[in-house]
């Protein structure tokens, strides 16, 4: 029964975490790779764009025919074409001559340097007159200027955004190698629990908790599995989780406040063969009754019951988690969106533990207030009025009214996120 | 040719989106609600647990038997009974008698308190001794303190976080009315643009706009509908615009950044009756040659053909717009996620236009370093090291080095936020 010593701090579990192995990979069409992680560095497999390419509309010369055109001495050039967008030039810009081309095309044989039409007028069809000096590579987007063939374009562990993707299409990449995206089986135990479609009888409740982490594992891009709403039965919880660990990449127990619970949680990880327990509790307010266990690469999470509980607890740990088991490159507690803000009264807090204050965020005169919802046990009001949590480290006794604090914004509430 | 006039501001632009409408409503499983505006307020259609709940592992009791009970005077009580989960307690307590109540368990008739079980001693098997003394309500969560029947859960325009799917599921909403997800048509047009999966010849580049485009929707939970691409002709773009027209809620074209692809997109716009032109041209670089557009109630927009460009429109103004169209009360730049940092370099600006730099964002000592991303325009690759963009109003003439600043992050871009 080592597990009594398992308490961990919040460190200790991160550092926990951050031990654990991504999942497998696949390939996606490039179409869906917004958001998905990348599985391998990309290197550029060609210059990009990969010609010689004008930014601007003007004219196309050899900047050496510019040199010293001013305003009050214009050079003097002769037109010999016009360069159609998407077209390999089938002339050449000799000295003294000049090409018509638009933003995006391609600079014929002989120019080095594209001067802005703002500059350029014409005398007559065939004559134009440069009013300023261009110098060789302006305005011109040279062939290895956005990536160099063999460069590298993205690491492993990038998560793509809209403009990643877009520079994946533009060398060409029609599908792509990622990570897959970890799939979590989740379980809601309590015999006072009851689907949402029935009407609770006095003394049970609807399953909150399904709905609240399977929705954090959209919002995190997993993939969540409903292994469904179990009693506090020992071989019902057993076989549920037997089926999660056959579905799922992690699994995930809500319920138990109670310590008899509690205790039949532990019971059953501890039937299974292999299974270890890593943590026995972690020294945070709300969260402490967490346990986490490991059996082979799978890992298991015995959350708390208490919905804003069990919320904290995925904020803090599990947020961090699906990004390791993402496969992302960044990682850590502090990657968080914090705001900063005004505290609106003090804070008492227990040493030893780190407490997780849900606070909302106030607009005040030219800055944030952050007001801390204090409430019993057990309501998910408060969360439902709350912005963000703010923490407490174990050292600190509290905080003081007026003090300057961060508060870890939720990442789904847009509204207060400045 | 009244659109010479309608260069606008940033700030009459977003006035100009600020007005346009949501799209219409549907009705969705609550499985399926994570992340989707509410298109209703939301009432409590009950009471909130509904009965009396222990918050703790304890004993319930009538707190006036505890009056005065402390370690030195403990009060002995006579154990009734003991709770079952979800359970309708099928005792009562009466004075001098407790029942042992795990968490979440319904307090039975007669008990308005209950003593955490570490100030509980059992005598025997059924006598406790109690060496606190309680007060009413307390550790107790009385039938309507999460919520009132009738009272305001989630106001319409509330983009559902993990815990509102919570607490509707809390409420017992099987199913709930929100706004569409808005349809974006997308067309990339362009004589020199090919498709990804063909290889560019020299003059030519592959389709970067539709990937970063419709990523862009799939971050801003709006639904891209590919249109495709398109040359630089008006027959085929005004048929691809009428196609984009009838499939979605609003359609965007980019490219077109030649003074003459932009006019046949004007010209295009024009032959469509009851077509507005509401902007042409906004003073802000990147992105001045963007044209807003509306055909009843649909808004089209005509997009720089520089991706660089497109995406800064696409933070500035898309973005307000999707969140507009989706419904969300929400609606402000300001709303941004932003970073101070301490500016690497002077920044010189035109006054007279809003100016929207890409910067990289690089931990210093203590403190973010925004590190300006110059580069010819044109290029992509700025814009995948960028974190996100700083804006230069268009007052100032430019931004010193050192000066503290406000990034606005890419909402991607996790990495990077703090």
């Amino acid at each position: 029964m080592t597990f009594f010593f398992k308490v961990k701090t919040v460190e200790e579990v991160l550092e926990l975490i951050h031990g654990f192995e991504p999942v497998t990979e696949e390939r996606v069409p490039l179409r869906d790779s917004f958001s998905r992680v990348l599985s391998r560095d990309i290197l550029s497999p060609e210059d990009l764009p990969g010609f010689q390419r004008s930014s601007v509309d003007g004219y196309a010369i050899s900047a050496r025919d510019s040199f010293g055109a001013s305003e009050s001495l214009p050079a003097f050039l002769k037109v010999v074409g016009e360069i159609g967008m998407g077209n390999l030039p089938s002339f050449q810009v000799k000295q003294g001559q000049a090409a018509k081309i638009a933003t995006g095309g391609m600079l014929p044989e002989g120019a080095d340097s594209v001067v802005m039409v703002e500059y350029c007028h014409a005398l007559d069809e065939k004559t134009i007159e440069i009013s300023k000096a261009g110098s060789p590579q302006e305005n011109v987007i040279l062939p290895d200027d956005d990536f160099k063939k063999g460069s590298l374009v993205l690491p492993k562990g990038s998560r793509l955004r809209p403009q990643d993707v877009g520079i994946l299409a533009g060398l060409g990449f029609n599908e792509i190698g990622v990570y897959q995206r970890p799939k979590v089986a989740i379980i809601s135990t309590g015999d006072e629990v009851v689907p949402i479609n029935e009407k609770p009888r006095p003394g049970e409740v609807r399953d909150v908790n399904t709905y609240t982490l399977s929705s954090f594992c959209h919002q995190e891009r997993a993939v969540p599995e409903l292994i469904g709403l179990c009693r506090d039965n020992f071989e019902q919880l057993r076989k549920m989780i037997q089926d999660g660990l056959q579905r799922a990449d992690t699994v995930w127990i809500s319920g138990g406040s109670s310590v008899g619970t509690r205790d039949l949680t532990l019971k059953v990880f501890e039937s299974f063969e292999g299974m270890e327990i890593l943590v026995h509790g972690i020294s945070i307010s709300p969260g402490k009754p967490t346990i986490i266990a490991r059996r082979g690469r799978q890992i298991i999470f015995g959350l708390p019951g208490h919905t804003a509980s069990a919320m904290v607890v995925a904020e803090v740990f599990l947020m961090p988690f699906l990004s390791k088991l993402s496969g992302e490159k960044s990682f850590a507690i502090e990657e968080y969106q914090v705001v900063r803000a005004r505290l609106s009264r003090n804070i008492e807090s227990a040493s030893g533990r780190d407490d997780f204050v849900r606070v909302k965020l106030i607009k005040g005169d030219g800055e944030w207030i952050a007001e801390p919802l204090f409430g019993k046990s057990g309501l998910i009001s408060t969360l439902v009025d709350a912005d963000g949590l703010l923490r407490i480290g174990r050292n600190a006794e509290g905080l003081y009214q007026d003090q300057i604090v961060e508060v870890m914004v939720f990442r789904s509430s847009k509204g207060a996120v400045r």
